[in-house]
């Protein structure tokens, strides 16, 4: 079956042939569809003269970009951390409430607490905010778990809400996410758990794409990150990396010298990170909704990775500790004003950039013919306008694989 | 008639007689209105006994909260201003952008292209998004227009759209917002023109309850504002200001000699500023969402404020140059982060202290009996969780003079 979009102002897309500080505008064009594709774009008489039988979706005069691919999110989690939102604004640091028991291992105590149940219809319902958003694709990570049923258990769980919601799940193993209480003396034995039983058993059970670690001072170290990332690779997961964000430690060197397709954060990456993050192709994932949320006093340094013709991708980073937002058009915002990138450069990292990030910018992250319709409909008068007007939410209308959500 | 707002998991509220950091929280309650007015709060069961006649209005389980009251915003301008956003995003600062004759201008060059209509119907969407995302009355200001036809204009509409939209307007005067183009080599013609045509006329026709100036730098001196601001008083318009904002010139402590009900922005108040609105009781009106889209390096000290026991409020400073935003939710979450206030703080803050920063915390501000039933449900857990997870609409129902709008 065909359908047409109509009756929009126009289209708004990256291209894969364009710089990123030029989008691809075309007006006086409509869609066509066939089943979950772009068939087709033209002029809306042509397209209706071809397919006179095929079902009309309203553009409502809105501009179509590219459904938002969101790559970098962490939303299987029990209880909410509002209670460490507000130890922050008393003036603790991230740090310190993780120093303290808090952050991570605070929501790896209470996974257990959960049951399946629970946590599938917690997952399932902040997932589907993405889509209110206009988000249609994420990368989603385990990692809240740090055990192995747990882990198994989110990773599961996204596979079970990918079946449920409209929505494409890309799902990342992190359960080198932090070292769990019961380990914190002995964390040789959870790495040897991570590498031995964990990667083996999720890459059997083809529960994940990606093999993640937070690499971070008090973390991971840069060799521990390494040999966990190596074992993902050997068992078939591509690696990706929570790199330099709250300290420098080598990260980004990390992440191209094993090859990661992503490296997420950035905020302390070196000259020498830049240069061999681009030698390897490993593309950035900037997350400024985090840096905002946690007080930062500086961001990742967009401008130079753009200079040094890096694919800059934007990500919410949504979790309950550092970013509980699964709103990627405030993080296009938040961009914009601290790390001076363009409104059509926010517009390439949410999209194009954000779906290479993941390794889905074949089927995502441009409108053209052959990609999935997967389109935001935004009510607003030219692509500029998008980051510009902040906090409030321009979806008019979502489609997802050929069919309207909202 | 009656109403009965029920099956709410309870109300959050800030009291006068309550310190900033404490709420009143009642649970199992549900609240009686007559007509615009709350009558009664108790037991569910009682006062359905007491009303057996009354219309039932379902609270869906949520928490009920005063509307917010948003004591600063411009909504009334012609052309939107992307393109200087985007200037900014390119590394322009905002003083560069006004001296090159960009901002407040470059509206005030656009507003005479339009028609009233034009205007009316801009004015009338713009503030309709106010009560989407849980606002229920806003101060609003003229200033874009900086001629005498142009201000009664923009004052006609706001009066115009009071009468249209169920939202509250309380309308500010702000001639002197900038000393327009063709004035710029003879300031002092226009000042006159302020005091004595546009200030009287204005009152002389009750378009206005307020006079306020951009005491600034290179916009209005603190010597050329007091004069307008006395102009005004002596017509019964009460002494607002923008003071203190991008430079120090002493606006706070004017304002506390001119007896204003507040003084609006203040990141570069002094500690004798702070002691002067303290002692002639002017309230501090902070609009952090402004200091975020500059980007600037720092915030208002609302801590130093609220420690000297000063009554803080915040505001979006909804406007098309320096804070393109309706939603006072995004702005609680910026203070937390940004100025440590805490989330109790927060929503005082944005409620109780920002009514009595617009003279109105005699009716709003507050949910308590006879006052106004101006209240937002917020579909959350808890109050701590409402600057927590940001970026998202959490409002359910509006609730505007017992009327249900959402």
């Amino acid at each position: 079956m065909i359908k047409i979009l109509d009756n929009i102002r126009g289209i708004v897309t990256p291209a894969a042939n364009l710089p990123m500080w030029e989008l691809l505008i075309q007006e006086s064009v409509a869609l066509a569809f066939e089943g979950h594709i772009i068939k087709e774009i033209g002029p809306p008489d042509a397209l209706k003269r071809r397919y006179p039988d095929a079902v009309r979706i309203d553009g409502e005069n809105c501009w179509a970009f590219p459904g938002y691919v969101d790559p970098h999110t962490h939303p299987v989690f029990y209880k909410t951390r509002e209670l460490e939102f507000e130890m922050r604004s008393a003036g603790k640091s991230y740090e310190e409430i993780a120093a303290a028991g808090g952050g991570i291992r605070n929501s790896a105590r209470s996974f257990g607490e959960a049951s399946y149940e629970e946590l599938a219809e917690l997952a399932y319902r902040r997932i589907s905010t993405f889509l209110e958003y206009g988000t249609t694709t994420i990368e989603a990570k385990s990692g809240y778990a740090l055990t192995l049923e747990g882990e198994l258990r989110s990773l599961r769980i996204l596979k079970k809400v990918a079946k449920l919601l409209p929505i494409t799940i890309v799902p990342t193993f992190l359960g080198a996410h932090e070292v769990p209480d019961e380990y914190r003396d002995r964390r040789e034995v959870y790495i040897e758990l991570l590498i031995k039983e964990m990667i083996p058993q999720i890459a059997e059970e083809k529960l994940a794409v990606f093999c993640d670690v937070f690499c971070e001072k008090n973390v991971f170290t840069v060799e521990e990150s390494e040999r966990i990332l190596r074992a993902g690779l050997d068992h078939g997961l591509r690696p990706k990396l929570h790199a330099d964000e709250l300290n420098y430690t080598g990260g980004a060197e990390l992440a191209a010298k094993v090859g990661a397709i992503s490296a997420d954060h950035l905020l302390q990456i070196s000259d020498e990170g830049i240069s061999a993050m681009k030698d390897a192709a490993v593309s950035p994932v900037l997350l400024p909704g985090t840096a905002f949320y946690l007080g930062k006093p500086s961001y990742a340094p967009a401008r130079k990775m753009i200079a040094a013709g890096l694919p800059v991708a934007l990500a919410t980073d949504f979790n309950p500790g550092s970013c509980m937002t699964q709103n990627m058009h405030l993080i296009q915002t938040i961009a914009a004003v601290q790390m001076k990138m363009s409104p059509a450069e926010v517009i390439y990292a949410s999209t194009l950039h954000s779906a290479k990030a993941i390794g889905v910018d074949g089927e995502y992250g441009s409108i053209e013919v052959g990609k999935k319709a997967d389109i935001t409909l935004f009510d607003i008068p030219n692509y500029k306008y998008l980051p510009y007007h902040y906090g409030i939410n321009h979806v008019r209308k979502v489609i997802r694989h050929g069919r309207v959500l909202k």
